[in-house]
């Protein structure tokens, strides 16, 4: 039988925070059950903060916290140290320090991050953006692009798209098929701004050949084609040189590993001052 | 002048997670400018680690490491207790905790998160799915869809569906026109998975006024017209209603804060086996 374990977050805001570690740290205990289901947010009463370590301690649950009110958050440690409760404080640690490299305060704001500010606007656009330009639909975007990614059909063009819009980019793409002739704007791209994918045609045969099942249609089409993806994968990267985008093999990668190395990319090319 | 404080991040994969904890801790200090321009993905070799260390010390700054190598999390802990080099590890005590409760161990594999599993590719077939049932384009979508969200225009549809397809759900939406017949395949969606947004009247005039703006458009047409928006917005709680659909104000609402509402009553309803 499984262990298990039973994890509290507790946040005076959304608690994405604790989210995000917990994922990375249960990615680690594939054979550990998580009981992942007790989210506290917005909690901003030392009440209602003390009643959910008490339910903690009946259910002998590990309780992370990014409370930034510092009385809280003391109170919860608090706590947690008389009553022997497992607590972790992603925030607090990480405050000392900045008390004692710099000597400033945090202003102990709940939600600041979620602010409605200039930078969270801009994201919501980018994202807009991303899906008003996905697939080609109109290729007049790639000039106010910071980024257009060019790639034959299956090699993850759309969701590649909207993470990096999530960190803000503007983004377009365009799906390369060799029947079809390209956009004349794409001329006009500033060519650092071109991001090619390619992929391993036999990995490429798979992807498609499940998305075919995925959509239940029969399969031994042409799309699926080892042969026909070859020319198809010749075809985007004569394109890609034609044009100097920036190459990038997708195969195996994830989406958040590719815009890692599209991300290095625009670093090079600012610092290098290309 | 402003005070500064450098930060290196560390990390065996991609080091996602300490930049959401650097983010939630930069909203606190809004007179502190924080240079982060220092990460370090795919670390996995001690002399590269020690070698940044070493940079870490010249440049007087914070270390934040998610290294998940034990051996790699110790030499960095050991390095930077006899060099003072103030080091803050995300991982470990939460490894400690683990330890300590259930007698696992993790299985110290780099990357495992983006690992490319079932549930990575639900992720993004989800932000597929959003991307091609945006604004209403293909009306049957809403019968697969996890939720259907509407709206009349500008009131956040686009990036909160994509936020929650993110996050896994299959997510479609419709924009509110009251000239424009609803069609008829929404009567046969489940009305616990229809989601209404509504917004503060002149707050949708300033929004809209400022869209118009961003696309260089002249002012004072009806899109904007507060009388008009009153209008809309009837219209669109008359849908609601009809629909039996879960309405969310999204005045001054972040997507994440709308979001989590969102979760919370899809909670609510698997709970109450509605």
């Amino acid at each position: 039988m499984k262990k298990e374990i039973t994890i509290y977050t507790i946040s005076d805001s959304l608690g994405g925070t604790s989210q995000k570690l917990l994922s990375a740290v249960m990615a680690q205990y594939p054979d550990l059950i998580f009981n992942n289901s007790y989210r506290f947010p917005f909690i901003n009463k030392e009440s209602e903060l003390l009643d959910i370590l008490q339910d903690a301690i009946k259910d002998d649950a590990v309780v992370i916290s990014t409370l930034v009110d510092s009385h809280l958050a003391a109170a919860a440690r608090e706590f947690s140290r008389v009553n022997h409760l497992s607590y972790l404080d992603l925030m607090n640690p990480f405050f000392e320090i900045i008390k004692e490299k710099t000597d400033t305060q945090p202003i102990e704001v709940p939600g600041v991050l979620h602010r409605l500010d200039t930078e969270y606007f801009n994201k919501i656009s980018a994202i807009e953006f991303a899906v008003k330009y996905d697939d080609g639909k109109n290729p007049q975007g790639f000039l106010e692009s910071d980024l257009v990614i060019l790639g034959v059909s299956r090699t993850s063009k759309t969701p590649l798209s909207i993470y990096l819009a999530n960190k803000g980019y503007k983004v377009s793409n365009l799906p390369l098929i060799p029947e079809v002739p390209l956009p004349q704007v794409l001329d006009k791209v500033d060519k650092r701004r071109m991001i090619g994918l390619v992929c391993d045609p036999d990995k490429l045969a798979k992807v498609r050949s499940n998305r075919l099942d995925a959509l239940g249609l029969t399969q031994a089409t042409s799309y699926t084609d080892v042969e026909k993806i070859y020319e198809e994968l010749d075809y985007s990267k004569k394109v890609f040189q034609k044009h100097q985008a920036y190459i990038i093999n997708i195969t195996d990668k994830s989406i958040e590993e590719t815009a890692c190395i599209i991300e290095e990319h625009l670093k090079s090319l600012s610092s290098n001052k290309y």
